[in-house]
């Protein structure tokens, strides 16, 4: 039997694999239908197929692979992750939870385990959206939440996603028959690196994601006087930066004051006809807005604009608010976020809990199954970044934990089964 | 005789016929060198020579007109603005004062009085510098102080200064003989919109102007760490927008505090990669500074170079601050700008005296001789811009008090002569 090192190591040998297949010369870069993400999801279906999985690659392109159980009326169990790319990525975001997902998987059909739930792996074909600005293609092929509209989305060369689908060889026909049905469904098990700095902080490898957070985003416009910046006193002027500044800050002030709660971020600033002699008569903004508690998200969003339109009154500025996006949190399961806990401490870890302000394949998912996901450390919190890094000894710890995990699934089924056996 | 509001709409008559040649189809744009120019040019020499004046058209493509005194070692009173605009410029930007300047000295003809000095009236080639990116050509040859490195300067189209003046007629090797010796120099009287919006707020027609401030333009950049927006906690953010939003407010509050006596203007504000959700990591911003009081300029910047350095060890952020440009304060003549206040207040109006934060060819001629400006209200500050607008009320003040200002001159250099006689 394999040490837990000797199988991350084999998971970091994948990673290094997959990273090399590229649509780009330099660097990593691997969107959705292109000949990389082509040629990496035959890769990771042969690695399905070496370890004695039954695959196949559906109408959305997801690559999946099925490990049956002999249990009557058995249930489904999917672990997955993502296997398109960022323009310019990282190897680790995406592809990690999918090769260590193959590396579970493969220790049932070694041991021949009897399981009593069906596993469905899955390298879902799109999560990033990087091509047609879409979230979660695959997840929600897989969940049966496509939206038919999406079909008629382009990319930037006008090529739409139905196009893209016949292109791949699929049929959007098949999509809705791709998905596993509502009663079908387990559980959802997803490992992800952090995308964020805490466990780095922290020095802690994995954790628990408690939330995904929701998401508001607001487009803000300022709207003074501009003006020449040699001959308009201080006092007489309706300068738009000073007012997107004096607001910047007290974005910052109230999301520093709920840290534990909240994130806000103003991205986005453009001072429009700018020149370094005149005052700003007009600035654009965005902000944007996330937490894992939706009524904290209103709040947060119902304070912001008051602040805005106090201190715009105050400079006599006028202003637009605009929601642009909002997408509401996603809570992932209790009990099988007790069993990672369990499984974490277990392997002598700290079971930390997180929000991820990230989203996530699981948050398309949450919609017709209970959730998990683990988190593992990356190096300085570090993503979408061709320096994104995952130690050696990080995948090892998560290897052990995802490990500990399946098992008490399985155990807790087991019971769960034996209890239910007299219906 | 005429009265002066007939005078005042003789003056905004012409104005408005200047404006109507223009280099675009719709709106004003006169820059050096262009048809509309030439033509404006020779529109102007016209008028001089109506009025009897000595005309001729200088290297640099000045339009100059004479009134000699018969007095044995007159030096030379000039009174000048500018021809050329800026792009979709005002109307009064410039012609206010050649044509104001023009009636002034139309009135000495017509009465054949005898001055004791020299009269020159300019139509300057140059102020803006909108095609070659300069300033002050025209009054910069006035005055002598024309930089030869300046001829090879090139325009948008590859064409050298030197090859502009071949084109409207001029040749570089004259231009040293086009200066008024600064042994001639008597004075200089320039008057000009405020482009800014005192007179108006304030309801006075005129003003004198005390000093033309100097100016520091800096550019800063802001360095902090991008991030994801919804992944790394408030509290380990590096962020260069909010630390750069910190210091807008600095900037805006010293400038507040000491408002008689600075304006400070963050103009320009750019942040690097930007996207909603990406926290920023680089911001770079220019800060203008303007002060007539050139120690003050110099302790304004001295103590915002502070503040920056203590906002951004706080904010951990890194910082560079870049000087692009200084120009020293001018003050405009102590003597000159007493006879102006009587003639105001003559005239029943409030002397008031303003800072111009604006650059004007009084600035040039400064370093050869004394020189005043008197400032003509326009609406609500607009300048630079189609609104740009003066009441034909405010000329016929104007008109008033420059012709006062004119015979106090005129008064003041007749004593001063009789007292000088005995040498």
């Amino acid at each position: 039997m394999q040490t837990y090192l000797q199988r991350a190591q084999k998971i970091m040998d994948r990673i290094q694999e997959l990273a090399a297949i590229s649509q780009t010369e330099q660097g990593l870069t691997r969107t959705f239908g292109s000949p990389a993400w082509r040629e990496a999801a035959l890769t990771i279906q042969g690695w399905m197929q070496e370890a004695g999985l039954h695959t196949w690659i559906d109408n959305i392109g997801n690559v999946r692979a099925r490990l049956n159980s002999p249990a009557p009326g058995a249930r489904t169990f999917v672990i997955a992750s993502h296997m398109d790319t960022v323009v310019n990525a990282g190897r680790f975001d995406g592809p990690l939870g999918i090769i260590m997902g193959l590396d579970l998987v493969a220790q049932f059909t070694h041991t021949h385990t009897p399981l009593p739930f069906h596993i469905e792996l899955i390298a879902f074909s799109d999560e990033e959206g990087c091509r047609f600005h879409t979230t979660f293609l695959g997840s929600k092929v897989v969940a049966g939440g496509f939206e038919p509209g999406l079909l008629l989305q382009k990319d930037a060369a006008g090529i739409t996603l139905m196009q893209a689908i016949h292109t791949n060889g699929g049929n959007e026909t098949g999509l809705p028959a791709d998905a596993i049905l509502p009663e079908d469904w387990l559980g959802y098990f997803e490992i992800h690196i952090e995308q964020g700095p805490v466990l780095y902080k922290r020095n802690i490898p994995v954790a628990v994601v408690k939330a995904i957070a929701g998401q508001q985003r607001i487009a803000i416009t300022f709207r003074g006087m501009a003006g020449h910046a040699g001959t308009v006193p201080m006092d007489m002027r309706r300068d738009a930066l000073g007012c997107a500044a004096e607001f910047t800050l007290a974005v910052e002030k109230i999301a520093l004051a709920n840290k534990d709660r909240i994130m806000a971020t103003v991205g986005k600033l453009d001072v429009v006809n700018a020149a370094s002699n005149v005052i700003p008569g007009e600035v654009s903004c965005t902000l944007d807005l996330r937490s894992a508690d939706e009524n904290e998200l209103t709040a947060l969003a119902a304070s912001l604009q008051r602040s805005l339109a106090e201190i715009c009154q105050q400079r006599h500025i006028d202003y637009e608010w605009t929601p642009v996006q909002e997408t509401r949190p996603v809570l992932t399961d209790g009990f099988l976020n007790t069993l990672l806990e369990q499984s974490i401490t277990t392997a002598g870890y700290e079971a930390l809990q997180l929000v991820s302000g990230a989203g996530h394949d699981a948050v398309a998912i949450a919609a017709v199954a209970p959730v998990c996901m683990l988190f593992v450390r990356c190096f300085d919190g570090i993503s979408h970044h061709p320096q994104e890094n995952v130690e050696l000894a990080d995948i090892t710890a998560a290897v052990e934990v995802a490990g500990n995990f399946m098992q008490q699934v399985i155990t807790h089924i087991n019971q769960h089964v034996l209890w239910k056996s007299p219906h």
